[in-house]
């Protein structure tokens, strides 16, 4: 297959290298200064990480100086451009201008709805959000927005073929699902600082050796049909949704004050020791990829289904 | 080292698996009919658990009647009684009396606060919260609270010399910090079901296939720092503080009403498929013990910090 990807920060860098490992052409445009060379320098090391993961592929990649150049000829196209509305929505409409009618358009986008960034498409129903997760090479949730459920089911099931877990919303939400269980999650993080709870480091460490350890194989409804016993979720809805409802009117609503904002950089930067960026990216990529060779999700896939 | 443990369910039970793994005696006691041989069975099959994570300790295992006798020679108290405030103030207040002076009294408490439950001890300084998530002899976390530091940091050293992660909260809070921040993840996935977003089995998925794969790596500040580039968390709060205080005013504020409730119960049992409570806890343990030799958390321990 042939894919363009428009938009080579790193988002568009890393579906470049994952197209790639699965030996789909890549045809990638991007108009910031030095856009290729960091290009070419995330493709190559993320192709290390997909081999180790067994992925080898060989794609050709192309970096082109315009979007209609990156276009021609494309199968696939993935648009990774900053999270800028009026952005997004004139780009889309170019692509979808020049792009084959049958070609199907996804947006990477994470903060925008589907309806506000196709709006000036002439063909709005070919165009997708497919949201990944950072770094999207490696974490393997794609959330799905269509307008039209053919064209839904064709994306995931070629996001399915890259390895990815595709998931298709109903319905459009801003933050999708996932960054919207981030936030309400964070939300609460935030509030634990700012309370004097505990250490930014403690609470980061309350989530990753507790119940973060156990969400990396199945879900928080799953989790909680476990903790209801033999009676599973309706037993536990039944027994404790009193106390998850007393515990939900107590969590906190904090504001990220300069105050707040200041105690949770310094949390960090003590977390962190003498750990910069680079090194707890190239430790967060080591241990993603030994938990993706070690790890079995407790849910069955619905392809397993009996 | 001698370790009583009062209250067998599936905490204390699991409790004993590990302390007995560890080489440690366990005297046990519940009153509950039918305690000693499900305590037992779960030791039984915890054990090989342990063993294939390297823990082939051998402590002995004792069942007694009651309280006074489990406590004879005691070392260490684990006290994991039904959730119910006065029960355990008044097992709390016995425990305080017969127990020899200098031993640690940790209540595995998840729903109650440690001052309301130590209010009849006549030695509440050495009486402590120390709530594990379950299952308590594979997941690390061990949530601290006590009224006297030096009290905290020996029972710390207790639980690090057990393999478990301990975190010290600085002054109690109703629900620790891990199930704080579960219950805001929670409130938020019943309200995607609530709005019909999508389906129990992909708001799970979305969960585990995306932040909580590396949530089990990193918490929710040390990911941040990673999603803010070179800047860190502070660039990140700075520029996209302003667009999670947004998202925090868009999340849901559901009840769990008879209607969601039962959207979640048929959701989860489609996304168990033909799987039990017993298939999938069998899945969840051998996926944990997985990933639990697999993984290297992102941050640094505190004593590996230069």
């Amino acid at each position: 297959m042939r894919v363009s990807i428009i938009g080579c920060g790193t988002v568009g860098a890393s579906w470049a290298a994952l197209f790639l490992a699965h030996g789909h052409d890549v045809t990638a445009t991007d108009p910031a200064p030095g856009a290729r060379e960091r290009l070419d320098a995330f493709v190559e090391s993320a192709r290390r990480q997909l081999a180790d993961l067994g992925l080898r592929g060989e794609g050709r990649l192309r970096f082109v100086a315009g979007t209609a150049e990156a276009l021609e000829g494309a199968e696939y196209v993935q648009e990774n451009a900053p999270e800028n509305e009026a952005l997004k929505r004139a780009l889309l409409a170019e692509i979808d201008r020049q792009a084959a009618p049958e070609v199907l358009i996804a947006s990477s986008t994470s903060a925008l709805v589907r309806s506000a960034i196709v709006a000036d498409c002439a063909r709005p129903e070919r165009v997708l959000v497919a949201h990944p997760f950072n770094p999207p090479h490696l974490v393997p949730l794609v959330e799905i927005v269509a307008g039209d459920a053919q064209v839904a089911a064709r994306a995931a099931a070629l996001y399915r073929g890259l390895g990815r877990r595709p998931v298709i919303l109903r319905r459009e939400m801003p933050g999708h699902i996932a960054n919207r269980l981030a936030s309400a999650l964070y939300r609460e993080a935030v509030n634990l600082v700012a309370e004097g709870v505990a250490s930014v480091a403690d609470i980061d460490a309350a989530l990753c050796h507790g119940p973060g350890l156990r969400w990396a194989l199945m879900g928080p409804h799953l989790t909680y049909h476990l903790g209801g016993g033999p009676g599973g979720i309706a037993h536990y809805l039944e027994h404790l949704g009193p106390s998850q409802e007393r515990r939900w009117a107590s969590l906190g609503r904090p504001a990220l004050t300069p105050e707040v904002r200041a105690a949770i950089a310094a949390g960090v930067a003590a977390e962190a020791g003498s750990l910069g960026i680079a090194d707890l990216e190239a430790r967060r990529d080591r241990a993603l990829i030994a938990i993706l060779k070690a790890r079995t999700p407790v849910a069955p896939e619905p392809e397993d289904q009996p």
